[in-house]
């Protein structure tokens, strides 16, 4: 894979500059893509700034966000060749320091469950995950080292798990979503992936202007609440043993390991995701629904005609269920400066008939606290564990998933 | 001015039909907006559904939100002739309710300070007041019995108050901001305007979906606290004469009226609304800024200059401050049931060098909390007063200005 830092410490140090850093990735998306499928359409030739922090840093963009300079195509024939106006406002951020958005990445259509074409780098018989099924291929097969995603339910943390990358999916609206397609506006949230956890957290310190969140020292000795989320149904054994091999790193590291079971509020608020989810996406995609259902995806058709039952009763309801659920979780992390979970049921499902499931990551983006998926060493396809953080506290996910990440390493 | 509820009841009664309603708009848009100026542009041959709800209730839309339609111009050169691929969530709402979205109305750039061509319809050498000068402008001149506005300041509420109609800002995201472009994604919010107070809760509770927002009974003897916001500055003593005869009508039908005083929490955050709008306008208009700063007009361009200097650690801290006086917010509606004080300083200022001050509003926005206009009868321009709820509570906001509208007029 092609990292974020190594390329940076490589540029700092004169020995590449940004226009051989970008032609690394054109170079790996021209061998490999064709294999694998991740990008939808690529720059011709992009401006490559010289100068700033993200100096000749490639990055791929999921197709539903905004891009002045390419099409944005939402995964779907509604949206075939519509050329937005403007850059998304993570796009033009990126732009500003340097970056260069080379190239949309493969989404499922608006974001939904639907698969995409796209095959899992690390065994192409098997899907790579959903939404952001382009990105996390992207990064895993080296096209480049940095790429953009939006999780709702768990399209972000669950693709990152499946093709073995480093993943973020930040605090509710630490990035702005202005520019990207709108699914439900409650949930959906920008993460990004990379090659590992240092990767990422350069990238979201510089992107979101934060300069504490790479930390660079260890977190100490943190305390860890082990969560299983039962309430979500049981991991595949392999997904446990992945869990359970990340806690001895952790524990042997200096980390002290407790079991920790959600109070109701949080299981009940887990439950509630959908309906949120639903209501939301009924009217954020109302006009594609009335003008163009027969041209929706299959499955994103039947969720929205279901959708169109929910009332705003049984809505509202779910929304305060998630609030009492935000001030129960923030209490919680009085007693433990992180959680550790699965990232997702096991690992990726063969063929390309799902995406995978998203039951373990939806509670944390209906909470709006940050998720760092770690890869965890395997035979066979990937797998990967979530830390979970305080609303905010995304520079102590980042540090602690750094620790599993240099224990599992060591 | 064209009433909701009057050409709902003449439509259900058969003495009118829809196409008949809607063209009582394109005739009074004929003959009054030459002088006037709320259009950017009508739709020359409008669809109009014979059933629904809203069937024959013609709207004016804000030319930030999207319409698949029409333009969408953003009241910006940038954005001159930009057609957008789709309707905003609200204007498919309004679709799918029957009405007819039949003209985009001004709106000053990017719903920023600067003004617009517009004047104001009560004295066409004053200002409507903005950003949604247009969609108050329409209601007041009788084109239009409903049109909707966006408010991130003070947006909807003071050209409401401004023109003399009615006007609501609900709860936050009560209302989908899914294709409106974004100034300030923590504070943008999709308000109504219409002829009365009924008018625009027939028109939220059709809208949201939500039955219980139309509310026919009084509210009893409501607890009102009397606020005048002394941490923004005095307002115009014609102001607070009206705010007086509003307290004096409110407590002859039998409210109980008390001072109230705002605690430190909200006056301080009322003091930081300005850095969470302008450092995420900053981001909200990267590309416009990047890209046409030249075009942007003089006092947006001069905000998001200034803007370019804020730091996240002021936006974070704004952020707590805003956390924390929603909370001593939320206690302080056990003791009283709504908040009523000034809708704007004072009448719509003289000329169109301004669009007048947002100062009464930016508190009650940055909170979230449902805000209620009702037009106070006077010599010369309007004045209005403002009933505040607390968040969720929109029906009591409207219910208790119900209360006023009907105690003044009485």
């Amino acid at each position: 894979m092609l990292s974020l830092v190594d390329l940076r410490t490589r540029i700092a140090a004169g020995t590449l500059d940004p226009a051989g850093a970008v032609r690394l990735s054109q170079e790996a998306i021209a061998a490999r893509d064709p294999g694998i499928g991740a990008i939808v359409r690529q720059h011709p030739d992009p401006a490559i700034p010289r100068g700033g922090p993200l100096a000749g840093i490639a990055v791929g963009i999921k197709d539903i966000i905004d891009t002045a300079d390419l099409p944005t195509q939402m995964g779907s024939p509604i949206y075939a060749g519509w050329q937005p106006k403007a850059d998304a406002a993570i796009v033009a951020r990126l732009r500003a320091l340097g970056a260069v958005p080379l190239a949309k990445t493969t989404t499922s259509p608006f974001a939904s469950h639907d698969p995409t074409a796209t095959v899992n780098p690390r065994d192409r018989g098997h899907t790579p995950g959903g939404s952001s099924a382009g990105s996390a291929a992207a990064v895993a097969a080296g096209m480049v080292p940095l790429a953009i995603g939006t999780q709702t339910g768990g399209s972000v943390i669950r693709p990152a798990a499946f093709c073995g990358v480093a993943a973020i999916k930040p605090s509710f609206r630490l990035l702005p979503t202005v520019g990207v397609k709108t699914f439900s506006w409650a949930l959906d949230t920008l993460g990004l992936f990379g090659a590992g956890i240092r990767d990422i957290a350069q990238g979201l310190s510089l992107i979101a202007d934060r300069p504490g969140l790479d930390l660079d020292e260890a977190p100490g000795t943190p305390r860890i609440g082990l969560c299983l989320q039962d309430f979500a149904g049981p991991a595949d054994p392999e997904a446990l043993a992945a869990l359970s091999t990340a806690v001895r790193a952790l524990e042997a590291a200096g980390a002290r390991v407790g079991d920790l079971t959600l109070p109701a509020p949080l299981p009940e608020a887990w439950a509630c995701h959908a309906t949120i989810q639903d209501y939301e996406a009924r009217q954020a995609l109302a006009w594609e629904y009335t003008h163009h259902r027969a041209r929706l995806s299959p499955e994103l058709g039947d969720q929205l005609d279901a959708a169109q039952a929910l009332d705003a009763a049984a809505y509202d309801e779910a929304r305060r269920s998630a609030h009492r659920a935000r001030r129960v979780l923030k209490d919680l992390f009085r007693d433990v400066d992180a959680i550790l979970t699965v990232s997702a049921p096991g690992r990726a499902p063969a063929g390309l008939g799902t995406t995978g499931d998203a039951r373990y990551n939806r509670l944390w983006t209906l909470m709006g606290v940050p998720c760092v998926t770690v890869p965890v060493p395997s035979d066979g396809l990937p797998l990967g564990v979530q830390v979970v953080a305080r609303f905010g506290d995304d520079g102590r996910a980042l540090a602690v998933a750094r620790m599993i990440e240099a224990a599992l390493a060591a």
